[in-house]
């Protein structure tokens, strides 16, 4: 009897291993191919419109030209209220956003703006329908 | 002399002509190439995020596939706020926006939702910058 479980057990212990192994890729592709995303509220000085927004925009055309794990960095402001500004940011992962906070780019817009800018709120939000054409 | 000013003034009319007609239809093609963004913050009903997150997510696919002047439609909820949905919307134009709320997708997305939906700030924004990979 012990024999016959024993057996059993021998034959179970590599399709678990396989089960195993095939959830942990499945697991690390979803983690690989599921973006990461953030939304930053920020209040900029009224006075300082103008250079904030030429600051904010230079630094995401070289983020999204130069980064290939920068996917979409979306800037604009309230029609109604021009001091607020919300930055929607796709990034590839994780990784890809940590990459970015510590580029030269980056860098040089956090001291440009670190004058202009009144309050900041990040917001990590996960995605529930990325949905763009593709031939935009 | 008064002809002379006349005659000048016989020359420059077509040309000032030509130019109001150039800036305008400048400003026409502005208007037409400026996408319409749109920040929707939506408060779902706790109880019913799942009900609330397969409704939005159905109503944008079809959105964005089926209709021309729907470029991108993205919802996200807080990380540590579930409850909290941000919808970030990019149409080709105004009117592309006014289509979109009249497609039956969109109404029947409404209508599923209405019980669910604990308030809506739909905020109108003017693009900064507005940066994406080409090939995502």
């Amino acid at each position: 009897m012990n024999n016959s479980i024993g057996a059993f057990y021998h034959c179970l212990l590599p399709f678990l291993f396989y089960m195993l192994a095939a959830f942990s890729s499945q697991d690390a592709l979803a983690q690989e191919k599921s973006p990461y995303v953030r939304v930053a509220s920020i209040v900029v000085d009224s006075a300082r419109l103008d250079s904030f927004r030429a600051a904010i925009k230079e630094g995401i055309e070289t983020a999204v030209r130069t980064e290939p794990g920068v996917l979409s960095l979306y800037a604009v402001y309230d029609k109604n209220n021009p001091a607020h500004v919300t930055v929607f940011e796709i990034y590839a992962s994780e990784q890809a956003y940590r990459l970015h906070i510590q580029t030269a780019h980056f860098t040089r817009y956090k001291a440009a703006v670190q004058d202009m800018v009144k309050s900041l709120v990040l917001t990590d939000v996960i995605p529930i329908a990325l949905e763009a054409k593709s031939n935009r």
